[in-house]
C-alpha cells in the first residue's frame, strides 16, 4: 500500500512577520485556502487515505499540526525530539510504517510546497510508486526547470529505464548542487537536468537497507527504534535515541550514493514559494498585476499601483498609491514593506531582530 | 485682555486612514506628541492661559476636543450646529468672549497647524494684539514664503504701518487666490508676498463692526445671539440662527472687503501639515531620510531604504526592505502604503470608499 510522509518540520523564517517560530509556513494558508500542511494532505485524496498518511514534525509545530489536519489518525504525527535533518526524519518514518505494513510504499513529500493540478500530481504519485516496487530502486521527483533557477539543486539524468503511467523514468546520472546563473542557464538549454524537489518514494524496507549501507551509524538506532515501535517504551527509546542520530540530508546521505537512485520526470506545476515574491508569483492577478491574500471582509485598494502583493490573515483593507511591486504583510504586531524582488531578505532582518534580543517578534 | 479662538472644525480627509469623520486631524498627535488641538492650546502658555482660551467645534468632535484639552473650562468650548465656513464661527467667537470682556482681543488660530519655535509665536501674538488695539484693524498673520507653493493664498503687503515686538506690520495691499507655479515663483522672488496662514487678530468690537459693514445678514444674526448668551436660551438660539447664516469664509466676506487689513509679518516656523508628506517634511529623519510616529515599544527597522515614513498610533514593529520615498500609515483596521509625494491622492481614495458605501472606513 501507498503511505504518505509529510515532513513539516522547517522553520520558515523567510516568511516573517506572518511565520514565527511556532507558526511557520506550513502552517499557515499562505496562499489563502487551509494551511499548506492541510493542502499537502488533501491533496492525496483519494489516493492515499488519512490512515496512510504520516506527518513528521517537532514539538513546537505539533499542536498546529494536529489543529491543522484534524483527519490524521494521532498516532500518524510522529514528533522528533531535535532536529536533525532529513535522514533520520524519513528512517523514523520508515520504521514506524513498516511496523503497521511490511511491503509499505512511501511517498515522502514536503510540507510546504504547491503543487497542481491534483489529478496530475497523483498520476506522479502512482507511477513513483509503481517504480518504488522495483528491487532497490529509491525514487526522487524531478521537476522540469521552467527558469535558471539558483535556488534548487539539479538532477542529471541518465539512460531511461522505463515509463510509468506515461511518465518518464531514468537512472539519476548525478545529483548536482546548487548552480550559479550561468550554469543554471546551460542546465536548461541541455534538458537533461531537473531540479530537486526534495519529495521520494521508496518501499520502507528498501530505504533501511541503504541506511544500513550507507549510513551505519543512523541504521543501528533505528535497528533499537524499531523494536520498540507501537510499544510503551517507543517514546522514551526515541527521547534517548534521536539526538544521537547523525544531522544529515537523505539526499546527501543516501541518494548521492546509493546505486539504485531513479528520477520520475513529474508532470505537475510545482514551487517551493521560497519566498513572499514566490507566493506572488503563484497567485492570481488583476490587470495591473496585483494581488492579495485577505480573508473575507478585507480588500486590496490600488490607485495607480502595479505588482502589490497584500497580504494579511486579519480581514483588513490595503491601500495603496503610486506604489509598484511591493510586498506588504501586516500581521496583529508588525508590518512588513518590502520591494517584491528583495524579499528574501528578510533572513537579514530576522537576524537583527535577534541580535537586537527582539524574541516576542521571532 | 487677549482671547485665543481655536478653530476647529475641519474633517481632515486627508490623512486617511488614521483620520476619519469623527477623529480628524486637530485631535490626532500627528507629529507624535498629544493631539494637534492640544498642542495649539498648550504653545499659548503662558500668553493665553486656559480660561481665555476657547474652541470652536461641531458636535462630532466636541467630545475628542474635551478630552484631548482637559483643562479647558467647557463653556469655553462653543459647538457650531452645523458648518458654515469661518465668517460666523469667528463671529459666533466675538460675540460670545465679548459678553464676557468687552474689550477682548481675539487671536484666531487653526487647531491642526504646526508653529515653532514657542517664544517666536508668542511674540508675534503679542504684537498681533497691539497692533488690533488700533482703531478699525483687523490683523492677519502673513508667513514669509519658503517656496513658491501653489496650495496657499497669498497677501501682497503695502505701506508699513509700524513695528511692533520688532515685526514689520503692514497695510494689506490685496489678498491674492492660490496661484499656478510661475506666478508662485514670481511672488517668491519679489519679497512683497506673504503666505495667507488663516489666522487672526481684531478686537471683539471691530470684528462685529466690520461683520456690520460687509455681512450684515449675519450681522443681525449674531446680535440676536449676542442677547442670549449667558443665559438659558442660548444653545436653543444658536441651534435656530446658525443654519440660516451664510457659508461664507472671513478672507472672503469680511477680510478682502475691509479698510483696516494689516498683515503681520511672523518670525516663526509655520506649516499647515495639509498631507502625509508634510509631517514627513517637518519629522527629524536618521541618516537615510527615514522618520516614525510609533508609540513606545514600535519601531521601524529600515533595511537599505530611504525616505520612509512610518506612522502608527499603535505600538508596531514597522519592517521594510529596499523600498524608498514611501508613506506607511497603519491604523487597526486598515493600512496606507502611498509614494511620499502622492499622498495628497487619498483624498481619491476617500471618494472611493464613499462611491462603494464603505462607510466604516470614513
Amino acid at each position: 500500500m501507498i503511505h504518505a510522509v509529510i515532513m513539516a518540520g522547517g522553520s520558515g523564517t523567510r516568511f516573517w512577520p506572518e511565520s514565527r517560530e511556532a507558526r511557520p509556513k506550513q502552517l499557515l494558508p499562505i496562499l489563502g485556502g487551509r494551511a499548506m500542511v492541510a493542502e499537502t494532505a488533501l491533496r492525496l485524496d483519494p489516493l492515499v487515505p488519512p490512515e496512510r498518511t504520516w506527518v513528521v514534525t517537532n514539538r513546537l509545530q505539533v499542536d498546529g499540526v494536529r489543529t491543522a489536519c484534524p483527519e490524521l489518525p494521532p498516532e500518524n504525527v510522529l514528533v522528533e525530539p531535535c532536529a536533525r535533518n532529513t535522514a533520520p526524519c524519513v528512517g523514523l518514518a520508515a520504521v514506524a510504517i513498516r511496523a503497521r505494513d511490511p511491503e509499505a510504499v512511501l511517498v515522502v513529500l514536503a510540507a510546504d510546497h504547491l503543487i497542481s493540478p491534483l489529478d496530475q500530481f497523483q498520476r506522479a504519485l502512482r507511477a513513483a510508486a509503481e517504480a518504488a516496487r522495483q528491487p532497490g530502486a529509491l525514487v526522487t521527483f524531478g521537476i522540469p526547470p521552467r527558469y535558471p533557477a539558483t535556488g534548487y539543486g539539479y538532477i542529471r539524468r541518465g539512460a531511461e529505464l522505463g515509463r510509468h503511467e506515461g511518465l518518464s523514468c531514468s537512472a539519476v546520472d548525478a545529483f548536482v548542487e546548487k548552480p550559479d546563473e550561468a550554469r543554471a542557464r546551460e542546465f536548461l538549454e541541455q534538458g537533461t537536468y531537473l531540479w530537486n524537489s526534495g519529495m521520494f518514494a521508496w518501499r520502507a524496507d528498501t530505504l533501511l537497507d541503504a541506511v544500513a549501507q550507507h549510513m551505519p551509524e543512523l541504521s543501528a538506532g533505528l535497528d533499537e527504534l524499531a523494536a520498540e515501535v507501537g510499544g510503551d517504551g517507543f517514546e522514551a527509546a526515541l527521547e534517548r535515541l534521536y539526538p544521537g542520530f547523525p544531522s544529515v540530508p537523505v539526499d546527501v546521505g543516501i541518494m548521492e550514493k546509493a546505486d539504485g537512485a531513479v528520477v520520475l520526470e513529474t508532470p505537475f506545476h510545482w514551487s517551493d514559494i521560497g519566498s513572499w515574491k514566490a507566493v506572488y508569483d503563484e497567485l492570481d492577478h488583476d490587470a495591473d498585476g496585483n494581488a492579495a491574500v485577505l480573508p473575507a471582509g478585507g480588500a486590496l485598494l490600488a490607485q495607480d499601483s502595479r505588482g502589490v502583493l497584500a497580504y494579511s490573515s486579519e480581514p483588513q483593507t490595503v491601500a495603496v498609491i503610486g506604489v509598484d511591486d511591493v510586498v506588504i504583510v501586516r500581521t496583529g504586531d508588525a508590518l512588513l514593506v518590502a520591494a517584491r524582488d528583495r524579499t528574501e531578505e528578510v533572513k537579514a532582518l530576522i537576524e537583527r531582530l535577534k541580535a537586537e534580543g527582539r524574541t516576542e517578534l521571532l
